[in-house]
């Protein structure tokens, strides 16, 4: 008999230093896979705590002290992620969020996966009397709360609990719960969150998943694929080229290169579930990223293929909104309000293909939810 | 023969983890009292020490990380402090003072007493060419040194002493040594706080105790007395009414209330020796805040009659000033200028009442102060 | 045979807490000598990391924590640094480089020599759409790498090696790596720093050594003496007196007093090696800064002769610029420009005097390299 396991590494009561659950430890017979917890050394990373996953196909690595965004990625060689111009996990001590002129969450950007939200998460802005910095503090804030737990059965998984909370006094009262799981053997990872408003009175909230790849699935041939209604360029530089091979990479380009955004509104099916993909050069493997419209109505994709060295990299980024800064969203009804007491739910998965097949198969749903020519505007949006 | 005895917790020798002193190893046949000292873990509270003091009577907890503020008290079941948005007791390290247009101070507000200061205390501004921030950085700097004491003899005590630098070049020099003292078995603590200029040129300071409480103390019907020589409106907000009710309190009010702020002048005895009541709904309890005028001439009422859990709370707030821009204090003539090697001292004391007897007399302290009748002020001070 | 040692203090494998290294491990019969780690503990200096070299003559603090800055040492009773309002080693997490309108540096600035760069290292400004805040960001960046070394051979010397990096996305991509050593029983300890380019862009750069005097080597009649081509006063404060006796100190001086700063082009070798000294007033004792032009073509010279307890100091500062706002830098031609991948390399000597004669001696050496008279200018450079 196999029995779940529940580690609380993270609450109140204290925090766990170094451990390690896996199958030996399971006895589940289910090849090996692993858990385990460790606080990094060095630098602008010291004291970072972080929860390694391996299940035995793909392995990745939780932050809480980050937000519980996701550092990195592999399977086998295949590494996800990419090269930041940051190499440390940095901690939130060593960031400061209101420097250079509001950009300072890019201090410690270097993850995978990065979290941006929740009471703003778009370009750093003035909304009324209240300065909003780049993407927000979720993805600087620790933790409050940490399980981890080995779910045996007929899909065995493992899941980390992580609860954040971005609260102040007059200011956003919202409890992030978010469960990043991964059922033994695959090559998907999930995420379930939940967005609590914490008060008793209204309050907006915003979300976006920050999905960052470079090389190997970056690269000069690389394309994003979806099933597009809508796309736009987010700005002017974004619309050189008057959208010829928007969503192809070329890269990597010269110095003086400089990033373009489009925004997508993908198809979805009946229920609004929906799959991008990012394809590499050659076809053989790549990334799906599948959301619910009608929670994450807004795709985002980056595209920031400067040179190699400088941060060559592209981003995925299901939402509740575009980037824009959030008095433009909330004029395009696109912040999401809760009453007091209420909650957003989003689920995010993210698929790692590793053959020709794989690759052709998600291509098909992908077409499969292509309902009409896909719109494409000249124009950013605003 | 019982013994005093001295704890040094924090020094550059070192700080010391968990502890525990009380009546047990005093053996001083006093009923079961305690002072201990913890380290917080998970989230935005990790790394925080904790300073437990419960003289049997009364407990409090003193933070050293945070300026020695007090984070919450409690009489038996009667609750001290009140419910903020903030439920840590955040870390100095995630708080960034300039962020919100300078009012990151916010960010970790969820305290019983604040400390406001010492270079400045009030609303954010620009003091010439230096941007002040909201509440100024005295609750946000660790102590470098503490100690605790327990003082046997005819007034059992226990002493939490403290010191907190706030220094920089260019910048204040002050140094705040604060004694947090309760007598076993009371239900009273006393702030003992000296504040000193560290340099050979004169300097300004300001303080301000911002003393919160939300329910069971507050509610509606509750009243906050005082013998009060002139009152007046903060802004045109808290002149709204025409002052009609100022004292007494009607909420917790719907979304979109916006809090109430009084400046009072009070009267004194001779000395200058003086005390303010927050009266309970039912009158069957209510706290003392005594303080003396020659030290803190200002006594600031806070209404912040909001939704329940969007911060519903009042704050009686003696200080050297009203919470005005530095400037205008200034102007007013209410920032006091240190010599140099000069120090300023407070003595501030919360008395918890838990009998309508004691509320009773404590009103009558109150009504014997009261000289004249009040001046009520419609328009704001400034 | 002796033997040499390395110590690999901090790394991505992990920090060590305290150890020691002296003359009794090496056995190398050269009288006592140590090198030793510690970590601080009080106030905002709890965690900050200390490594304490004491070669038998020279004894000073590399401190780890703050971008391997050098935070005090002394030959014998002879103090070197100053009595800064900030005694203690501040810890990064406490200094927000933002506040007081860009001048957050100064909330720690306490040590006797000061890193400044490495993106920027002047006066606070907006350098087009980036706001830059007072002497950069290094000198508050952790070590992610830090090694002691000791080298037995013909000249024994000990050598702290650190790496420092200040990275981000979309700005610096700069790694810092600094061997500051001291060989065996002398009065001398050297910079040999080197500042790479991690990038495929090309990256601008500067650096400064904020290298800092109070008493006893500064006082009334201590002297600053340099092979001079030029010198001008950075400001019309500077220039008041028409530049008589700018070399010279003549305080402290009461409150009110102003800091002066003159910029100096030295006269070098022909290999460009330069030398600077703070002669003490009673000429019996002195401190020579040695550096090459090639490297650091600037020499700032601070004084700051306030008060005693205000923060009196001179400050003798070889740099790549001086500290004006960047563009003003860039503009003249003074922001050095890395390619992709490339370094800039700076040597700093730092050599104590304790005897007349030395002074004598390394007086000698500056009028052998004063190969015309100065030129003076009367007005700010800019």
């Amino acid at each position: 008999m196999v029995e779940p396991k529940i580690i609380v590494d993270t609450s109140t009561q204290g925090t766990l230093k170094d451990w390690r659950f896996g199958s030996e430890e399971a006895g589940d017979g289910l090849g090996r896979w692993s858990v385990s917890k460790r606080i990094l050394s060095g630098g602008r990373q010291q004291g970072v705590e972080v929860i390694e996953v391996d299940n035995g196909a793909l392995k990745f690595t939780v932050v809480p002290s980050r937000g519980c965004n996701v550092w990195t990625g592999c399977v086998g060689p295949l590494r996800l992620g990419w090269d930041s111009p940051v190499k440390e996990v940095v901690h939130p001590r060593f960031v400061n969020l209101t420097e250079r002129g509001g950009l300072g969450w890019l201090n410690g950007f270097g993850e995978w996966i990065s979290r941006c939200g929740l009471e703003s998460m778009g370009a750093p802005c003035q909304d009324g009397k209240q300065p909003l910095t780049l993407h927000g503090r979720i993805n600087y804030l620790p933790a409050s709360y940490v399980e981890v737990r080995y779910e045996p059965g007929e899909f065995p998984r493992l899941v980390v609990r992580g609860i954040v909370e971005e609260t102040l006094m007059f200011g956003p009262q919202l409890r992030l719960t978010t469960e990043i799981s991964t059922e033994i053997g695959t090559r998907t990872l999930v995420f379930e969150d939940t967005v609590e408003n914490l008060t008793d009175a209204p309050q907006e909230m915003q979300s976006l998943y920050h999905i960052n790849f470079g090389p190997p699935l970056l690269g000069p041939g690389a394309e994003f694929l979806a099933p597009v209604k809508k796309v736009a360029p987010m700005n002017a530089r974004a619309a050189e080229g008057a959208m010829k091979g928007w969503n192809v990479y070329t890269g990597p380009h010269e110095p003086g290169y400089t990033e373009q955004v489009y925004l997508v509104e993908p198809f979805g099916s009946a229920q609004g579930e929906t799959e991008v993909m990012l394809k590499s050069g050659d076809g053989l493997s790549g990334a799906v990223v599948s959301f619910n419209l009608n929670q994450l109505p807004c795709l985002t994709l980056w595209k920031q293929e400067g040179p190699l060295k400088s941060g060559y990299v592209t981003g995925l980024e299901p939402a509740t909104s575009y980037p824009y800064p959030k008095p433009v969203e909330r004029a395009a009804g696109r912040v999401p309000k809760l009453g007091g007491g209420k909650t957003h739910h989003a689920r995010v998965g993210i698929r790692v293909l590793v053959s020709k097949d794989e690759v052709r198969q998600a291509l098909a749903r992908i077409e499969d939810l292509q309902q009409a020519t896909p719109q494409v505007a000249q124009e950013p949006l605003e």
